[in-house]
This record gives structure tokens, sequence and C-alpha cells, in this order.
């Protein structure tokens, strides 16, 4: 629940960037009964081995979970950079006085996540009043304010996690998510590490009532964020919309932002309407401004994790021609449409030095360059083969991206497959070939094994073609973007068929 | 590989059952060499646990692999009713004539499932010849020949497997793949497995070069099969549409077809030409075909996979008034939208004794009917309200399907809800109130063992709402197709908003 009400209020000063780097966190509402937030939270700071210093706000306890408490905010040793709130609303005014006096006397105070609910979401005057305090309160001590009835921050480069949530993916790596919505945050977060292949998660945030700090500031930051290679942002509607396309805007210059927008539907806009407390208007109105602002839209959460994951992972491609390799007839087409449903590509014209070394080292029964840049290995194919046709394809200047179907035989196993790869690519990438490669191994469990391997070895592998073509048709789309108008046209011609 | 450049020659007569339970199976070609596909049939019907009488046809062994072995079909002891061809293309007219001696001296042989490749496929002279001689051989013998250059058959429910595959997927079940494409049918039969709940595999069943058995015989057999509960259809292009479409409208009366149609793009229908050297034709046209003769076509792999298995498992919904749950806001804006994409639905109306139950029942943080027929419970619900909300909804007679979102809190687990929910369907079940219901389990790990323990209890669930709700939608289509015209308007009327 994440409706607003009240006006933003902005914090005169202060950085954000004690909200992911906190030089010591403080809990109130932190306690040793696990049905509270407050314990899920310390307990979640504690599983992520958040390095800094910890503290918890109690006022019998000498420790909560082994981690020392102290009966009030202005009792717990410096420095606390970070308080996060989980205690009920209604101890606002306390607390609110708490941080005035904080920031006057030792000054190292600089954000207060309020994961407590209670707050404006409720509609009730106590609620809209205690968030206006805190709002206020934070404002006039100099810190921001994130939430209240947030979710909060999970960053896993420097182990942060203000969340309630139980079961959080830990893997770091280059994808940060920006939720209007907790729910779809958690759902997301979870999503992650439930995959065949975990994404690596930068930096999820889901900012509730956001009495202060709103999408917009959390967009600024994410696009200056080194770490962070690609913004997953999930949108219901947005009352303020010009000002974040602007300043997604700003960020697709520097890196890629993925859009899943919801309330798209007349039904679901109604629900996002009755959710978020915003309208989400008429989708083709959306989805002209995420094209024309540069934001990437996938319609569905696979594509839009896939593609994500394939931004943070891959080099991107120079152009739109794609050649398509396949050990198996009928999963080739079904790959083909797939390509041609997520739109933009073309197929590849080999140049005659590629065709020849494919005649020269594929079977009798593979078909080459039906249609061309498409080449059916044929299933007796074997591992030795299909890696070097993959080189060959990376070779050719006239491909700028791989999309290779593998399923496995009786004569060659995903396994083999992986560990041929694995000898002639890093050979092809330290010649400069730097190209987007995306082998879907095809199918479940008999590939797992080889898909591991390579994931560690740092081989992106797919398990759809159609998830596979979603990123690289988004990937191509962002290149296209980013190329001045000249190069673009050269590329587009490039690849006109 | 499956092209087919020969007129069919059909057998004079010959049943079909006989390839599916066969009484006695012989294998020439078996070997104890692991690189040879005839040791791989032999490994798999061993795995299968196949029943019945098993011999291999070997010049010089005793046995392979501890099946008794014989030096040519005339020595096998009977009953032989299947013979599998896993030998090279050349012994084609030793064979043939063993087959004609077998089947005049005792008469017992059926079906002969010619794995091996070299025939037509290859377009040469020899290959087209021998082709023919086994076809006509097979034909004057009275025996039905499938194949050659084919998968062939897996039966779970018989134990029967003549194909050459690896890892193939053995839980029986009601859904039963027609495949034109054999390593499409490699890959949906390993996907079956390979999903996080396994989908019962009954057939799997890909012709090859249909030298006599066709896909409109196959399909035929489906449609009379008591055991197969849903047929999904695997297509590029077809040579005679017309028999096939109008074979699978008569089986659309008994059972849903479910129908995955490549080659719909310009470069996928001039791949699918080269592949099984049919003209895929323009996909407007297969799309108007497949709708007026009732079949329902999906788009991706992942969905014709779960919607087959939302028809083997659960009831047919009378209507297309929905009712939607969930425990998380942006979650139930996202299904939303994925309910409406998938359309021919309606969201229901509840009926006002519903309503006050969910009043009564929910926290007031709940959002109850905005819009009709959806329900966010909020975060706080409990696992035992969930269960009585998705009792309640199941109860309403306004109500033809119920789908339902869970996302894991801190206050609720899914092994929570699964246990509630087990406490409540039987009894609703019982009550005669056999509405299809969906529950999707937002995510990941974090749900594996609910979902698990649901599934082992009978009841279906589904980890991504766009997956639910193409099945939704599709057994709503279905449904609809099925009812007398009268009735059909009735349902749509009672659903219209």
């Amino acid at each position: 629940m994440t409706r607003t009400t009240m006006p933003p209020a902005k914090a005169a000063s202060g950085t954000l960037d004690a909200a992911f780097r906190p030089r010591g966190i403080a809990i109130a509402g932190a306690s040793a009964d696990v049905t509270k937030p407050g314990h899920q939270v310390l307990s979640n700071l504690l599983e992520a081995g958040y390095p800094g210093h910890l503290a918890v706000i109690h006022p019998g306890a000498d420790a909560v979970l082994s981690v020392p408490a102290y009966p009030a905010l202005g009792f717990v040793p410096g420095p606390v950079e970070m308080l996060i709130l989980a205690a009920p609303a209604q101890s606002t005014p306390e607390l609110v006085e708490a941080i005035g006096e904080r920031a006057r006397t030792r000054r190292d105070l600089k954000v207060v996540v309020a994961i407590a609910a209670g707050f404006s979401e409720t509609g009730s005057t106590d609620g809209m009043g205690w968030q206006g305090q805190l709002a206020e309160g934070c404002r006039a001590a100099g810190v921001r304010l994130i939430g209240p009835d947030c979710i909060g921050i999970i960053d896993n480069k420097s182990r942060v996690d203000t969340t309630f949530l139980t079961g959080v993916w830990r893997r770091p790596g280059g994808v940060s998510l920006l939720s209007q919505s907790g729910a779809v945050g958690a759902w997301m977060a979870l999503e992650l590490g439930a995959r065949p292949l975990a994404v690596g998660l930068n930096k999820m945030i889901s900012l509730g009532n956001m009495a202060d700090v709103d999408m917009v500031d959390m967009m600024e930051y994410l696009g200056k964020d080194p770490s962070t290679r690609a913004v997953g942002l999930y949108l219901e509607g947005i009352s303020e919309a010009r000002a974040l396309l602007e300043s997604a805007a700003r960020v697709v210059a520097r890196k890629p932002v993925v859009v899943l927008k919801a309330g798209r539907s007349v039904s679901g806009s109604h629900a996002a309407l009755s959710h978020t407390g915003t309208l989400a208007g008429p989708d083709a109105i959306y989805d002209g401004a995420f094209r024309q602002y540069g934001l990437i839209r996938m319609q569905r959460l696979d594509d839009f994790i896939v593609t994500l994951n394939a931004f943070d992972k891959l080099p991107l491609p120079l152009g739109g021609r794609v050649s398509v390799l396949t050990n198996a007839g009928g999963p080739g087409v079904y790959a083909l449409d797939c390509l041609s449903d997520a739109g933009g590509l073309t197929l590849a014209r080999f140049s005659a030095a590629t065709r020849t070394m494919l005649f020269g080292l594929l079977p009798p029964m593979a078909s080459i360059g039906r249609p061309d840049g498409h080449v059916d290995m044929s299933g007796g194919v074997s591992a030795k083969m299909i890696a070097q046709s993959v080189a060959a394809a990376l070779r050719d200047p006239g491909v700028d991206a791989v999309f290779h179907l593998f399923v496995p035989t009786r004569v060659t196993s995903a396994d083999e497959v992986a560990h041929e790869l694995l000898g002639l690519l890093p050979g092809i990438r330290r010649h400069g070939l730097d190209k987007p490669y995306f082998p879907v191994l095809l199918a479940g469990h008999g590939v797992a094994a080889a898909r591991r391997l390579l994931d560690e070895n740092g081989v992106l592998t797919f398990g759809s073609p159609d998830q596979a073509a979603a990123a690289l048709a988004a990937m191509v789309r962002y290149s296209f973007d980013r190329q001045p108008p000249g190069m673009e046209a050269a590329a587009v011609n490039g690849g006109a068929r």
C-alpha cells in the first residue's frame, strides 16, 4: 500500500548515499519477538552481513539478537547515519523529537527509513498527521526520509537491507530495481534468485508513501551509481510522470532503463487507482512516452528480468543483424518467430568467407543460409562443430549478435558443448570481437549443469527463445537509440535485407 | 528432419493400438555400443519399465543389455507386435523381407517404427528408394509403418518408448503431444519434467517422414484414447491442412486441442520450408482456421504447456466470470492486465452475501470490489482468512473461476496458506462446486514446498500470472465453444459488465 495523499515535503539537504552505504544503523522497534517486523529487519541486516555499526533502540533490553540495545537514540554511540523506524506510528512524536535532538547534538544522522505502516496510507486523520510530523521533523533536522509504509532498501553490495522480507536474494550484480509497489519489488527480488540462473541484484528500492524521497530522487541516484549497470522500473501510475520520465531519460544516456508498467487494462488501472492512489492513464500515452524518453518497455515480468540480466552481463550489439544457429530444425523455426515478434532485428547476411567455412565445417545434412543468417547445423552435429560454427558467426563482420539454440541429442550433450564453447570463446573475446552471444539451452534439467558451468565462467545462457529474443531486441533498440543519427542509419541500412 | 517427398502409401489394414500398447517388441539395430541409436532405444525401453516381452535382433550376440538376442526376426518367440528399426537404411531390403515373412508365418507383427534416418529426408535416390520399399513392404504385410526418420512414440501409461532421446520425462498423466518436429517434440517432452511442477505426459508422438501413419491418423487415435485428456499439437506447415483440421475438430468435441504453430514470421516460414518441406502459409489463414475448427492457439511454448496441464487437471469453467483475489496490490494489478490481455474474460460480480462475508472476514485495509470481483485482501491477511476468502469466492454462484495471487509475507507463509487451503478445498469440492481454481504462488524458492504439497494433494498451482491467465482464458474459450448457442449467450450475458 503506497497511497500518497500528502504533497512531498522535501528535506532541505542531505545525501542519499547514506541510504545505501550508511556508517552505522540504529533500529527503533527491533524486537526479539519474531512476529514483529522489527525483528525481521534486524535478522535481515544480520543475514546480509552488514559490516557497519549496528544498534537497537529498546527501553528494557541490553541486546536484541546479540545486537547491543540502548534506551533511546541519543544513547547510541556514533556514527548513526541511518535510523530504521519499525516502531508503531503512534510513537512518531517522540521519535521526531529524538531525531531532531540527534541531528542537533551528534550531527551524524542522514536518513530515516520508516518501514512502519499506519500513516497516510490509512486515510485516517491520525495517520496523515503523523506522516506530516515525521516529514517535517526530518526536513527540519536536515535528514532525508524514505517511506513511511515502505519496504525500503536492499543493497547487496554494501550489505544493507532495511526490509522485513523473507528469503531475500543476496547475490550482488549490476541490476537495480525501483518499484512503485512494495509487493512487486518483493516479488522481483525473490524471482531473481529463483531463476535457473540467478540474476545479480545490486539494489532494490521501494519507497512507500514517499513523504520525502521519491522515485525521481532514486532514479537520479541510480543513474549516477557506478555499480548499477541496468535499472528496472516497476510503475503503476505516476502523478508526476514528466519529472520521472525526464530523470529516466538522463539515466538512459548512461545505462538502460527497462520498465514494466502495470495497470494497462481497464480493470488493472481501476485496481491501481485503489492500490497506489494514482491514475494509470491511457496506456498508449505511457507507451509513447516511454519510447520518446528512451525507456525500454517489457510486458511480462519474466522477459523484464531476463532483459535486465542481459544488459548487466552482455556487451551491447552495434546493430540489429542477427545470426541464428541451431542443431534442431523445429526450435530454430520457433526462435525465428520469436525474433520476428520482438521487432527491430534483421537476419545477418553471412560473408562469403563465413559461408565457405560453414559449408566446410558442417555435415551435408546441415541447412546453411535458408534463410540467410540462419544455420540449421542438423541433429548429427558434434559439440566441436557447434562451437566452431558459433565462433565463425561471431567473427563475421556482418553479424552483430549470435542467437544459438541447442537441444541435447544422443550424440551431443550440453556438457560437451559447454566445454567446447569455453575453449573457444575467451580467444574470440580477446581479439576484440566482443559481440553479444545468446546461447539458448533447451530443455530443463538435462542442460542445467552445462548452464551452471557456462554461467560460472562468465557466459550468460538462456532457457527460453522467447525471453532471449526479447532481451536481444531490447539491447539492439537501446544501442540504436544511443548512436548518433548518422551511425544509426548506417547500421539499419547495413542490416536491411 | 521430417521432409516429406513421397506420397503417403497407406497400409491396407492394421491397428494403431499396437503402436502404443504392443504385446512384445523386437529391436533391429539394438547395440551394446553406446554411440548407436539402437543402444539408446533399448536403454529407454528398459528405463521406462516396458512390461511386455522384449527381444533384440542381433547376428552375433546372445543378449544385449541382458535382453535376449536372436539372429533374425523370424527366430524371435512371439508375440512381436512392434518392430523398432534402428538399423541403417541400407539394410531395408532384407528387413522388408523379414517383415513380410513374419507377417505370413506368425501373423503377430502389427507396427514398424523406423527411427533410422537415411531415407527420403536425404533427398537421395537411394534414400527415397528405400523408403518406398519399406512403405510398400509394410503395406503388403498389413503392418503399419511409423517413420522413417522419426522420434517415434513415448507412452508413459503402457511404458513404451521407441525414442533415442535422453532424459525423457516418465510421469504419466493426461497430456498427449503430437509434434511435426522431432526436436520440438523432444524439447516439449523434456520441458514437461523440468518445470517446477511436472506435467503428466500421456503420449508423445513424432512421425518423421510419415511414409504411412500421418498426423491425421494420430489425431484420430488421440481423440479416441480414453487416457488422453488434452492434446497438444506442434505444427510448422501442413500439406493436407484441411484433413488434419477436420480431424482435430472431431477431437475437440471430446477434448481440447491446443496448438503451437511456428513458421509464423517470414524468416520462420522460410526456415520451416527448408526444415519440414512444407509451406507455412500466411499465418492469418492458419489463425482463422484454428479458430473456426475450435483449436486453441498459443504463441509461447511455456503458455502452451501450462494450458495443457490446466486442461488435464482442472474442471472446465462454465463461463468467463472470474474473481481475482490477492494479498499484494501490485501483483494484483499486474494479474488484471494479464487476464485482460488473455481475452474473453470478465470480472465477476459478487453476490451481496459474498460481499458481506468478505467485509466481515477481511481486515479494514482490504480493498473489496474495486473493481468488482477483485479483492486486495491486504498484506496483513492471515492464511486462514485467505483460504476462507477463496472458499467464499468459489461458493459464489456468480463466479465461474477463481484466480488467486499469493506473495509470502512476514506474517503469512506459503506453507500456512497451503495447509489452510487443503483444509477447506475438499469440502467445497464435495458440495459440487467444482470450479477451476488458479492459485498463483509468487515467487520462486520460497513457495516451492507449498506448491509441491498442494500438487501432491491434487491442487494445481501456477508460478506466473501470465501463464495462469493464458490457461484460464483457453479453458473459458473451450467451454464456450462446447456449449449450445443458447447456453453460451446466457453465460456471456451473465458475465457482461
